[in-house]
């Protein structure tokens, strides 16, 4: 059974009544974030039940030495892990002496966070007993600005119940903070000074080895009945920590309402030397505009964010409530503005996985910031790419190729891997195709050339070179084969000529081939740099060209398939459906080499083929691997479902579709895998949105033109969304009866719906019957 | 280049000269043991340089806490380790109030190591200069006692040179001693207690978490010029040392001597409480004897052992060393007299591998003991893993085996696996027939029908039903399939039908049938007691006979040969010759992906096959297969020269044999894996002296009669070696002319030479001449 105390609300994610077991899950659930900093939803005052304490930075990232059983060569010396920043948010209540923590209070009652989407805040409401008996009613907000990102907002509200009382508020910042995750309990941070000027407090810590340097800082004003009362305590320093205290006596009904303004100042956007300064700037800004305007603000941010990225979903709520908690999770975690930055698997909501970038940003990822964002959002997510490009041929100079041959980590944060399994990082190789295909993908989607000759060539071409070397000739086969690879499904390792992989690889090699000459033609300046600097001759580029030309694909003539891997037949072809379902999920349940020899399938392999190249295949080749290879899969990848989704949708099995909607989209709110307190599962909501606009949608791009096919699951009313679609804005509303387009702006956009060419002027709507 | 320091001598190991670089290797290579414990050769007197100490206690290990990367289902959670136990060897040295240190002397002259295999003991000599120059001259003799085997002695002896002086000997035990090897840092012993009584000094001690108890003991004697001196030192305890000092003044030219005897009483043979009980009556019996005649003793012991296990090479004296050193150290790993004990890979001379019981037992050990000691030490060995079925039960179990199917563990210490390595824990599960082969290699050698139904069966039935049980079937081959496997060759994880793998599989199932028939047939009571035990039916034997009927076996029609794997003709096939030097060794030189995609073999895989199951395939397949794999085999495996050099020999190749020979009997001698340091190849050492009396004699069992096909390389004037075939001792000597065999004792045997049969009666001796 799945998880199911969210309750269902078009625009916000809430839960009622308090349940200990359920905080850590609801820490994940009710994260906020701005893309420059992130904050699970711990509670600000003591609590002394279950919880994992998340703060984290941007960027900001430890280098904790490898830990494995039997090191291997060429391991990476370390994994870059996000890391528990210091606490900001941190504001202790006292009721007459006694500390309130939710822990031990004798009741609490109307308990209810509420995360609200459209707005972006959070908000935790209550009334509490504490172990004195004293009653209070409690209101606390929270939300990190959009506007200001260096700083959050926190209002909190204590009204007196049932008799008078002294109340304390003693917001603090603490950098004595320790990791969920961390291989050698190390040490993450280092304090250098914790100092106060006036009702500001300060504290400054670099991380270990990275040295990345940050103040962390904070104000308080104080209301009582919502007056201003001027307070002046002195800072209490200690080691780690800067206390305030603020004592307020209120009569029965009476409230006290601490508004804290806190966050982070960082070397990334400082100097290092400036950053208590650079934090009295923002505090100046912030308590200048006060509580209430910075959350007006941030009302207006989040309405731009949603008027082009918002998805409706008319006639099914729970359906509507995991769309916009997805796509309001991907733009908590990144929005652009940042090339250095890039999209952490749990974005800002836990540790576990570490590094930032995986080949998730391209292949699922960017579809949706190139549709939902300005484009310039999309290049800096390539450029980052290109940026680690110099580090990718360190990296495969590691692993034992030469020329410049690239290979992309699977994990990292500034370009070099750290990750280290050797069945993941030495061998699942594909991740250097979803690059190349992401710069494909931008192209054809925003039609911006220019990223080609400027940047995009060198990546193909060191991308090209590693897959020629890593092809070797099988005489047997008169083919190039690819050996010893883990495809994207990893519940197979080290395998021979994995489908999926080879596929890419001689995509690749053609593409980037094609791009050369188009560059030359293009653009001769270009190609001269590129060639002078890449040293390319014609005679590589022919040994390309052999690899691509006799690459080999392992194939079934008796079921007309490809198949996943060689020997994939030998298998036990025990559908999922016929398997003990007290075995699953599998990768809970079975050692790896029963999961190894199993026909079970983690995520789409050969199918994310089938996605990515869609318009090679007929529906009817689609069709039969589809049929073939969906019943042996168990999505145990968050990564999974949507791919299969749009498939099912494409073949117009919309009950099926909508299942795997229903669990890309609301994998976290009803916890499918059983891991939502450990965080939330970012990159895979992306392919959530996919599925709904790629999959229901049924938007392609064909011919540089844009084109739909549109269905609707029987479930649903209509749904809309919008694309931006080469800088033009086109409004997509489905219905039972059939699909409208609406053009936004002064332009003309010409698509295709169900393989008819239509021509839509700015302000025109055009509908399509959905098949 | 090999390391080429050791001076060749046909009964001892020698070293000349003081390097401080080489104290590391010569303290593996160095080392003594008797079975009970063991000694690397660590000074007695304090050394300030690079030393890695170690003193061993058969049985005793800690289990530490696993450490890995990414933790797998089914792993276990500690990895057994073999531990350094509180020293005892301890006696600081001052002359004239100045710490004796080979490290910071001023002058080491004549200095000199030499370990006597012969009579098995280890001497240390040389004239050093202390830095207040006094010079003294010092030999050190220590052993281990094979006779009371808790006992160890050393004689430490100080010669004033050049002026007279001031001695001071301090004989210490010391329990706060570290590990080399540990994964986190733990603290493996708890010391509970340190006392003395008179000159005796006591350290109880048990191990953390295992809870084995020791108590570490010791008294000395000293002698001026070789007379007895009164001697009554207050004992000095601190928390983890017990230590006396005798002070005595030496004329120019006199000598002190001191005698001190130490080891350990543990739990595993007296009740925990009577520990120091115990020690004090071994001390007595030590002392009442005194250093000599123990050293007499001691002689006589080696001799008996000598006497049976000795190989004589006439005319090469690095050869006739090398075998010496392997036999040596094999006696001194394992004498066979407690069932409780197995053979470490590393023996008493390093940590490493942790675990002391590897398919290394079955495959490569069982052969030497059984013909170089009484067959009950084999049988010993056997039941250690009756023992542990159970155990094996429920490993397999823990796999998602069932039914009563075994897999036992690849590296154990109780029975229970204790390694971590997804490819090899999971997956090299050849090892279960190497136990089943050990079974029938021992019946056939001993003639010792009788362990069949009393345990051995019962081992078979587990794995026959592993077997089974692992076995698919596979429609598209119409055959069963053994998926996701690792072979002997450990440079390939995960392969699908490995024909070594598959090919045991096969023959475990049709073993175990004949015998279980056999057992119904003369043991009717035992069988009754078995199939009771483990339910076995008629149905399931038809299962594992449908499973051995129909395996499949990777064979290319192209080159006549078995694949090692499915998919091993894709490979790019370079051959070992062909590759650049300074890609050598590839497991050191290159990442792990690509050493698997590679051609090249770590150590005999279907040619494994080819040595068990020799009799199975005719001269031309096995040529044949040799001149296909042994071109890919980089031998970076301990256990791969030796079947090399058996099959070579066979194959009359005798160059090739003779280097195999070589590369095997002087692996830690030569050092040529550069890693001597961590400690000995024990294991492998029993593959050496296979390739003498399996390879150039070419013994076999032949329907029940011995087989002999003796050849000699050019090198070599004559060999001889003795075996005990069923109770009786032959003796072979082979010579350029031919070989002769000699029949020890009252029977009489039949033997079979180039295929003709002798019958050879005691006192006989029979020439055949050598091809």
């Amino acid at each position: 059974m799945n998880q199911d105390y969210i309750i269902p609300n078009v625009w916000s994610i809430i839960e009622e009544g308090f349940d200990k077991e359920k905080v850590k899950s609801s820490e994940s659930l009710f994260s906020i974030g701005n893309g420059a900093m992130g904050q699970r939803a711990n509670f600000e005052e003591q609590y002394t039940g279950h919880t994992f304490q998340g703060s984290y930075i941007a960027g900001v990232y430890y280098p904790d030495k490898t830990r494995v059983g039997w090191w291997k060569n060429g391991y990476p010396e370390y994994f870059a892990k996000v890391i528990n920043a210091p606490n900001w948010i941190g504001i202790d209540v006292m009721v007459n002496g006694v500390a309130f923590d939710l822990n031990t209070c004798k009741k609490v009652a109307n308990y209810k966070r509420e995360l609200n989407m459209q707005e972006g805040w959070y908000k935790r409401s209550f009334v509490a007993t504490l172990p004195n008996d004293q009653e209070i009613e409690v209101n606390v907000t929270r939300f990190l600005s959009l506007d200001i990102d260096e700083v959050g907002a926190i209002k909190y509200d204590v009204k007196a119940l049932g008799g008078d009382m002294d109340l304390t508020f003693s917001p603090y910042l603490d950098s004595g903070i320790t990791n969920e995750d961390t291989n050698w309990d190390d040490k993450f941070w280092n304090t250098t000074k914790v100092s106060s000027q006036g009702q500001q407090g300060f504290i400054e810590a670099h991380t270990m080895k990275t040295n990345f340097a940050t103040c962390t800082f904070m104000e308080s004003k104080l209301f009582h009945n919502g007056k201003a009362v001027a307070i002046n305590s002195d800072a209490k320093t200690e080691e780690h920590e800067v206390r305030f205290t603020y004592k307020i006596s209120l009569k029965n009904g009476d409230s006290a309402t601490l508004h804290k303004f806190g966050g982070y100042t960082v070397s990334r956007n400082h100097e290092a030397s400036d950053l208590v300064n650079a934090a009295k700037l923002v505090l100046k800004k912030v308590t200048n505009l006060g509580y209430e305007t910075l959350m007006d603000k941030q009302k207006q941010a989040w309405g731009k964010i949603w008027e082009m990225s918002d998805i409706t979903i008319e006639g099914d709520i729970k359906a509507q409530q995991g769309i916009r908690f997805n796509i309001f999770q991907l733009n908590q975690t990144y929005l652009g503005k940042d090339s250095r930055l890039n999209i952490g698997p749990k974005g800002f909501t836990g540790e576990k996985y570490g590094g930032s970038t995986y080949w998730d940003t391209e292949a699922y990822c960017i579809p949706f910031y190139m549709a939902t964002k300005d484009q310039r959002v999309a290049r800096s997510l390539l450029k980052y790419r290109y940026n680690h490009l110099e580090k990718a041929i360190e990296n495969a100079k590691k692993l034992g190729f030469s020329n410049g041959a690239a290979l992309y980590p699977m994990v990292t944060m500034n370009g070099e891997e750290c990750h280290n399994e050797w069945e993941i990082t030495f061998e699942e190789i594909h991740r250097n195709g979803a690059i190349a295909f992401a710069i494909y993908n931008y192209l054809r989607f925003t039609g911006d050339y220019s990223y080609i000759p400027e940047m995009g060539l060198e990546v193909l071409i060191g991308i090209s070179r590693f897959w020629q070397q890593r092809a070797t000739f099988s005489k047997q086969k008169d083919k190039f084969v690819i050996l010893g690879v883990t495809g994207p499904n990893e519940y197979e390792n080290n395998v021979n000529n994995n489908w999926y992989t080879n596929y890419l690889a001689k995509w690749c090699i053609n593409y980037t081939l094609e791009q050369i000459g188009k560059v030359k033609d293009g653009y001769s300046d270009d190609h001269k740099r590129i060639i002078g600097m890449t040293k390319l001759t014609d005679t590589e580029m022919d040994s390309w060209k052999a690899v691509a030309d006799n690459m080999y694909f392992p194939f079934s003539e008796e079921l007309d398939i490809y198949l996943q891997q060689d020997g994939f037949l030998d298998k036990e072809l025990i559908t999922v459906a016929n398997l003990d379902r007290t075995q699953r999920p599998i990768n809970q349940k079975w050692s790896w080499d029963r999961i190894l020899r199993s026909p079970y399938i983690k995520q789409a392999d050969t199918l994310q083929g089938f996605y990515l190249f869609e318009d090679h295949f007929s529906q009817e080749q689609l069709e039969k691997h589809f049929d073939f290879y969906e019943p042996f899969t168990v999505h145990e990848s968050s990564l999974s479902p949507c791919v299969h989704s749009i498939q099912a949708a494409k073949l117009n099995r919309m009950e099926q579709a909508y299942t795997f909607y229903l669990r890309t989209s609301r994998l976290d709110l009803d916890d499918y895998n059983k891991e939502v307190e450990e965080g939330l599962h970012i990159t895979s909501m992306a392919g959530t949105w996919m599925s709904i606009v790629e999959g229901f949608g049924g938007m392609r791009v064909v011919d540089d033109k844009l084109s739909f096919t549109p269905r609707i699951p029987k479930q649903w009313k209509a749904y809309s969304f919008k694309v931006n679609f080469r800088n033009r804005i086109l409004k997509v509303r489905v219905t039972e009866e059939g699909g409208s387009f609406d053009l936004e702006g002064t332009d003309e956009m010409s698509i295709r719906v169900n393989g008819k060419r239509l021509v839509l002027k700015a302000g025109e709507t055009i509908s399509a019957s959905s098949e």
